[in-house]
C-alpha cells in the first residue's frame, strides 16, 4: 500500500470518530498498518478530529520509530505498537471511551455474550485486562498496557481477530480489526453490545449468555469460511 | 403495482434506517410485497443504507426465487419469505437491533402494555419467540426463525396487524405492518415502547398492563373500522 | 393577534416538535390561543410536523366549533378546549410522549422537585392525573381526560402557569404556558427533570423535595413581580 | 487581551453550548477574564445562544461593576464574580444544569474517580458543595454561592485547577479552566464522568476509586511539568 493511501485511510478513520458518537474532545484514536512494509499510522496527540489531514498521520515502524510526520504521534502509540509486534494477523486498532463500553472497563466486569449482535462480531465473552502494577506504570505504562492485552488474550486463547476487543480496568476499551476501519466497526458494535447488555441486565439481573448454538451461527454467518452475510 | 414503485419504496424505507436512530452500521432490513402480482423486494445484504439505489433491491417470487437483482439479498431473506407466506395480511416487514427492543429480546422479557403509546401500535403485550433449537439452526436457520415466529403468534392467537412486533429470545425484533413504511413505523414505536418500559419498571418493578378500557380505547382510536386519528 | 399570526405561532410550535427530540412518529401537539378573539389553532391529526404549513392549522372557537381549516383537527382537541375554558390564564398547550415523562406516566409516579432545574419551571411536585372511568371513556375520551386534568389541578389548589404540567396515568404529560411556545418549553424542561429524576433515584432511592426556600427562590427569580432572570 | 477578543472568545463558548449536548432552553453561561486588565465577560441573562454576537455580551471589572454592554448580565454573574476574586489562578467558568452531572447534585452525592476518563481531568473525588442557609439565599443568593464553592474546595485543600469541578446540592455543577473554552471542555467531561459512573454504579454498586498510582499517571500525562499529552 502507498503511504498516501494508508495515511489517507487513516486519518478517515480518525474522522469518522466523533459522527460515530464514541468520543468527545480528543479521547480516541485509530490506528492502522500496511503488514507489506511494516510501516503504520496513528493519530497525532491531542489534535481535534475535524482539524485532521492525512499529512497530519504520524508514520512509524515496527521499532517505534517515526518515519514520517511533523506532529508528536497519540500518547498511546507504544500501546498500539505492542499489539502490532505481537498480533500479526490485525490491521487496525481503535481505542476510545466510549460510555456504555467504559461502565463495563471501570465496573470491572467483562461482557457476556447476550445476544446475536455481540455474536456476530465477538466470538464469546469480551475479557477485561487487568490493571497496570505501580512498577509497570513508573517503567512504561503505555507499553505495559499493551502487554497486559496480549497477556489477557493469550491466557485465555482468544484470537484478536475472533475476539477483537478487550475492557482494560479502570480505563476503556481497546478494539482490534482487519484494518483500521473494521477495527472502528468492532468499537460501534462493543458499545452497542455494551448499552444493550446494561439494560438487559436491569430487565434479567443474573442474565446468562446465549446457547452455544446460536452463538456460533452468528458468527460463522459473518466470519470464517463459511461466511454468507455480505456481498462474497 | 409496477416493479419500479416497489423498488423504490424499499429503498425509501431501507434508506430511511439509520436516520430513524434504529440501526447502527448494517444491523437491520426491510422489505416489502406487491400482492398482485407476488412479488417482494429486499436489501441487499450488507451494503451501506447511504448507497442504496432503487436498483440494488433484490425482487424475488413467493417461491424464493430472485427475479430481479444483480446483489445477493439480505441474509434474513428466508425469514422473510417465511413470513409474507404465513400472514397474507402484511405487506411489509422491518427487522432491526434497535438498542432497547433488543435488550428485552436479550433478557426474554415480553413487552406488555404499559401505556396509551404501546396501546396506540401494539394491541397487549409484544411476546417472546422461542430461541431455535440446535437441528433448526444447522437445518435452515433463517427459514426457521420465520417458522417460530408464526408459531409463536398462531399460539396465542394473534393477528399480525393487531400485534404488528415480536422479540425473538437472543436475538432482535421483528415487525410487520401494511406497507413496509408501516412496519418501520411500528419498528420506531417498538423501540419507543421499549426505552419507556425499562424506565417505568425502573420506577415501578412490579408495574401491570394498563386496565382494558384504556388499552381498547386508543388501539380502535388509530385502527378498525372506527378509527378517527389521522385524516379521512 | 390577527389569525394568521395565530397560524403561524401554532405552525411554528409543532414544526417545533421533532427537532425538540420531544417526539417520534406523529405523537404531540401544539395549540394556542387568543383570548382576545376567543379563537385558537391546533395541529391537524396525523399530519407529518414537516410538511405543516400555517394553512393547514385547524382554527376553533371556545364552543369547539371549527372556524377555518380543511384538515380534521388534533384527535385531543376536545381535552385542549376544555383546558382553555377552564384554565382562562393559559394561551398554550403542548401534549407529548416525550419518553422520560412518559415513564413517570406510565408508573403513576408523581415527579417531585429534586432540584433547581425543576423549580425554575414547576412550583412543587408535578402531579399525576387519574385514569378515565370505563364510563368516561365510552362517553367522551378526549372530553373527559380535560376534565380529569381540570379536577387533579383544582384537588391540589394548583394554578396552572405555576404547576403548568401534568402527567396523565398510563398515558404521558400534558404542559400549559402563556404561549403556545411558552408550552413547548414547559415540556422540554419536564422531559429533562423527568430524565434527572430517573437518574437521581437510582443514585439515591429515597431522595425527598429540596428545601422550600430554595425552590421559592428558583421559582421566583424567574417568575412573579420580583423576577430578575432574562432582559427585563 | 483587547476587549474585543474577550467579548469573541466569551460569544463562541457561549455558543458552543447546545452543540456540546449539554444546555437546552436558555440553561448554561460561560464567562471568562482577562487578568491582566481585570476585566471579565459573561453571557447576558436569558438569551437564546444562536442569537448571540459577541457585542452583546457583559462586560465586568472584578467590582462587579459593569463596564460594557447594553444587556442584563446572566442571572448567575455574582457567583462567577465571587470564583474570580478568590480564584486567581482560573480563567474561565462554565455552568450548565447537563443531564448527568446534575442527576448527582440532586442526589447529593460526590462523583469519585471511577476511571481514567476522570482522572485525565479531575484529580479525585468531584466534591458536593453544601445547599445555602434560608438566610444566605434571602440576604444573596448568588453571591453566597460562589462563597460556598470557595469554601468547599478549600475545606478539601482543592486547587480548582486541579479539581475543576463542583456539583452543588439540589442545582448542578460548575465548572472551572484555565479559560473560557477549557472550562467548557472540563464541563463536557464531567458530564461524560458522571453518565459512565451511573452505569458503573448499576453495574458495581460498591465500586471505588481507581488506584492511586493509576489516577496519578494519568493525571500528570495531561497535566503539570512532565505532561507529554498534545503537541508541545
Amino acid at each position: 500500500m502507498p503511504l498516501d493511501e494508508l495515511r489517507r485511510q487513516i486519518c478517515d478513520a480518525n474522522r469518522a470518530l466523533p459522527a460515530s458518537g464514541l468520543v468527545r474532545l480528543t479521547w480516541g484514536n485509530v490506528s492502522g498498518i500496511d503488514r507489506a512494509s511494516g510501516l503504520w499510522a496513528i493519530k497525532p496527540s491531542g489534535v481535534d478530529y475535524e482539524a485532521l489531514r492525512p499529512e497530519d498521520m504520524v508514520v512509524l515502524d515496527l521499532d517505534g520509530n517515526v518515519v514520517e510526520g511533523r506532529l508528536r504521534p497519540s500518547s498511546d502509540t507504544k500501546t498500539h505498537l505492542h499489539l502490532y509486534r505481537e498480533f500479526s494477523q490485525i490491521g487496525g486498532i481503535t481505542h476510545t471511551h466510549s460510555v456504555h463500553a467504559t461502565m463495563f472497563s471501570q465496573a470491572g466486569r467483562a461482557l457476556p455474550c447476550l445476544g446475536t449482535t455481540h455474536a456476530d462480531h465477538f466470538h464469546g465473552t469480551v475479557p477485561v485486562v487487568r490493571a497496570l502494577t505501580p512498577e509497570e506504570v513508573a517503567l512504561d505504562y503505555e507499553h505495559f498496557t499493551g502487554v497486559a492485552i496480549v497477556e489477557r488474550l493469550r491466557e485465555l486463547s482468544l484470537d484478536p481477530l475472533e475476539m477483537p476487543a478487550v475492557l482494560q480496568l479502570h480505563h476503556a476499551p481497546f478494539t482490534f480489526g482487519k484494518s483500521a476501519m473494521d477495527s472502528l466497526n468492532n468499537s460501534i458494535a462493543l458499545e452497542m453490545c455494551a448499552q444493550m447488555a446494561l439494560g438487559s441486565f436491569a430487565l434479567a439481573p443474573s442474565l446468562a449468555e446465549i446457547p452455544a448454538h446460536i452463538l456460533e451461527k452468528h458468527h460463522l454467518r459473518k466470519h470464517g469460511p463459511g461466511a454468507y452475510y455480505g456481498q462474497k
